[in-house]
């Protein structure tokens, strides 16, 4: 990995970026590097097309670089828990990305999951049912699935570009109830991904118990520095990894 | 139903439309009227957000009109069925959109669909396998789903958008030789519907055994007509249904 860092100082309102070598600056201030955000990238494939080449190049990138770990295809856990053989947690999607499978499937989508290797699963709620206010069946779902988890860390997409307000709200307080680890904003396959507002609002209205994913649309740095200061924990993104890797090959930002 | 019909005439490369009212033609004709074109329609409603009220308007048109089935998310199958009780055949989909899910999961996911009372299953091959040529684990795929429909009408879409002729081709045969009914062109989430050339390449290469169903795009009567002539046995739309519905309520062709 290249040793040139990239630190955001932030002083009240200020924001101001450095690279090793610039002057030093000294003060109440608050430094993340690039390093810090990738670990808490997850590292993101997830393309209807996707190749063994192209999900063991992910997993190369995202052990090279820190991520948190990688996001793959259901049918790619298994040779990708293999791969990595430890190194790298795998994360995968379930009821992805529409949800509207039933709950038995995405239970034993689950199982079927962690079976293979998975170490973080990524639910999709069933948005249509929350439009017909079938609070008490999502909730069912998201601990039923939770429970199917085993301990691992699972992520509640809501699919915020689709909801209103009150719903994103709403579903705070069923994700918080049943006792899932994350709730995350996006697919990535719908209308539109995370956004600042919608992440401070997760993050306001989740109990403590419960972090913030940020997906979609994430492209930069500065982007992802915007989602962690509004309160995002983990971001869903292919884009901060592959900046790097156009970095250390000398062809620079693109 | 309004009485007004719309027919077609095929006369070797011509074609002519004619509505009830028009001079009488007489000579080699065949006749397609909108109440054949919509015998051969999947009703389809797969949008991430719909809502029971939405499905039960799209079970209730699709048996106004007489279409080959609904098309419906998973987690409402059961209520569908119960809703239609035998008047018209649940189709619902399984790997869907992506298609990367495990092979256990796609065969527990028809499993659950047929015990929730679906009789049609449109499955989503593996895309990222094809392009793998893992073609054995293919076909052994479409063979157990097709084996978990216990008879029911399984229905192959291999996202044509996405394949080369070549890689089409190779799905003609593997589809035939793992015994599903339909072929299908596609999910109507990718990039891209269904084609006429596609349709009529389908139609070529697979065996007699297997239909061909267009999806994605069709839009109009003309549309479905054209597919139609080239080689699909059924249609995934919701279009023309609502077109039919425009045109009973008195506000014509949208």
């Amino acid at each position: 990995m290249q040793t040139r860092r990239f630190f955001i100082l932030i002083q009240g309102e200020q924001e101001r970026r450095f690279y090793t070598g610039c002057e030093k600056y000294s003060g109440m201030e608050e430094i993340m590097e690039k390093q810090d955000i990738l670990k808490k990238v997850d590292h993101t494939l997830l393309a209807q097309t996707a190749t063994w080449a192209e999900i063991r190049q992910v997993l190369d990138a995202a052990m090279r670089y820190g991520t948190a770990s990688a996001c793959i295809p259901a049918a790619y856990v298994r040779q990708a828990a293999e791969y990595v053989d430890g190194r790298l947690p795998v994360c995968t999607v379930i009821g992805f990305p529409n949800g509207y499978s039933t709950m038995a499937v995405k239970v034993s989508e689950t199982r079927d999951a962690v079976a293979n290797g998975a170490q973080e699963i990524d639910m999709v709620i069933n948005v249509g049912f929350l439009k017909d206010r079938r609070y008490g069946e999502i909730e069912e779902e998201i601990r039923r699935v939770h429970e199917a988890c085993g301990g691992r860390i699972l992520k509640v997409i809501i699919e915020t570009c689709l909801l209103t307000e009150e719903e994103k709200i709403t579903m705070c307080e069923i994700v918080t109830k049943a006792g899932a680890e994350y709730i995350k904003t996006s697919t990535g396959f719908s209308t539109g991904g995370a956004t600042p507002a919608d992440v401070e609002l997760l993050r306001t209205h989740v109990g403590k118990s419960v972090k913030v994913k940020a997906a979609g649309g994430i492209s930069s740095f500065e982007d992802a520095e915007e989602m962690i200061r509004r309160g995002a924990d983990r971001l869903g993104t292919s884009r901060l990894v592959k900046l790097m890797e156009n970095e250390d090959s000398g062809e620079g930002y693109e």
